[in-house]
């Protein structure tokens, strides 16, 4: 008999992310927050919704969790109707949210007390990744519950890792967000630039992305953002959710981020100018007001 | 009979270069304002050197030059023996420097005068790329003489593009730089955050840089930041000339440059740390004191 799992959260990237599991043969009951995302899921894949996170996640082998921020993941493992109220001892709560460390390690603990082993395990990749079932996942927790959780999230991921100890995970996705905040800045810094001095924005950026200034964000976001268009990809206001994790986490430990502390105010901008669901390569619309 | 080539600049990128030129069968003449690396380099790959720029300049077909800065560039070109005042009608100088738009402008104006085509061609791929014969060049100015040095550009370059008018290469360069800045800062952030938040960098960089925060700087740099060498690069000093240039640019035409303008500092501040001449990757050294 297949494993039990289930998917909570049903967003832009838990959907295809729970499709994926079903598709991979493990028997999935899903909840979502509007019931009606997850009656579309269960039409779409099969499998069962549930009415509360408790709910979806009883008798489960493997709860899986993909919501907006720390407060939603408090809600749905810790809640009087969350996860954890159910889960049998042994199992195992994975969260995919991308979430400070310091709930991590909160859930963790009162997970541990219950006998349930928790991996927090935040994602890179994006909605494509999510629907192409080829996400990296960063995570943090032990070892053991680790190995018997991986095989279920290469369901839809190309790399899972652990990291270290609970938070490690997240505390690496804020790595991955410090590295590319200041690089997306310098893109819109040197689009912007190139326009000005009237070059042809498109001619520079296609030689230039072929020698040491290529990076993912130029291959992938050059175009749109010389035309403008940002509707497409990892919005504003989910960035700035990252960014104060990571600057609050930085005050605490000592770290210094001064990129990224003036990015995030650049972004501040961004949601000022009414730019909340842009996405991030919008920091270019502030460089041409 | 094949084209006559002067190559002016024998340093660690255009020593490399004019020896491309040698193995491709042009017949080279070089000059070097310390004169015992224009006689090593002449031991190395035959060819013969000259005792000032407009000798070595003489009757060719192609001056290419490679120096340090706007004033060498100047001296080299512009001034009582530099090249100008010694290649013939319809010969094309051909400027490999990272200088300023101005002065390209400048010398293709004062080349035009004497009919003497000018193409400022700044390179990317640093000294590994003039050693494997694989730069970027950059191109500003008229496309019929371009079209005539790009076979000989060939020699030592996997792409050379023409972007625009006199000065468009040293421009497309900054655009480079500018984009390449706020990485490099980044890419120190995120190290210094995750070293201090007790992570093992090596171990998180490994599983990023397979993801959206993927560059260049991250995949060659990484090591060598966490380990603290920066002695293999391009150096802090070479990369202040530039963002002093792009800095001021952007001054003239209107641009705005917030972060490239922050890490210029940042370098400040790592030149007072007696890091000239470390590699730019070096920004991490202020992060960690």
């Amino acid at each position: 008999m297949s494993a039990r799992v289930a998917f909570v959260g049903l967003g832009v990237m838990g959907f295809p992310m729970a499709g994926h599991l079903k598709a991979k043969g493990y028997d999935v009951t899903v909840y979502n927050r509007t019931a009606a995302k997850a009656e579309e899921w269960v039409k779409k894949h099969g499998g069962k919704s549930a009415p509360t996170p408790a709910a979806a996640a009883r008798d489960m082998d493997f709860v899986m969790t993909m919501v907006g921020n720390d407060d939603d993941v408090l809600a749905v493992t810790t809640g009087s109707d969350g996860v954890l109220a159910a889960m049998a001892k042994g199992a195992i709560l994975v969260d995919h949210t991308t979430a400070s460390a310091d709930v991590a390690r909160k859930v963790f603990g009162l997970a541990k007390d219950k006998g349930i082993a928790f991996i927090d395990a935040p994602v890179s990749g994006g909605q494509a990744g999510a629907e192409n079932g080829k996400l990296t996942v960063m995570c943090g927790g032990e070892s053991a519950p680790f190995d018997r959780a991986k095989p279920v999230m290469d369901s839809y991921a190309r790399a899972v890792t652990l990291l270290g100890a609970a938070g490690a995970g997240q505390l690496t996705k804020m790595v991955n967000q410090v590295c590319i905040a200041g690089r997306v800045q310098g893109l819109a810094e040197g689009i912007a630039f190139a326009e000005k001095a009237g070059l042809d924005a498109d001619l520079v950026l296609d030689v230039i992305s072929k020698g040491a200034a290529q990076s993912w964000q130029m291959e992938n976001r050059w175009k749109t953002m010389t035309e403008g268009h940002f509707t497409h990809g990892f919005a504003v206001n989910w960035m700035r959710k990252d960014l104060s994790i990571c600057l609050e986490t930085a005050r605490a430990n000592g770290a210094h981020l001064p990129v990224a502390a003036l990015v995030d105010q650049f972004y501040s901008e961004i949601q000022a100018m009414g730019g909340q669901r842009w996405d991030t390569s919008s920091l270019i619309a502030r460089l041409e007001r």
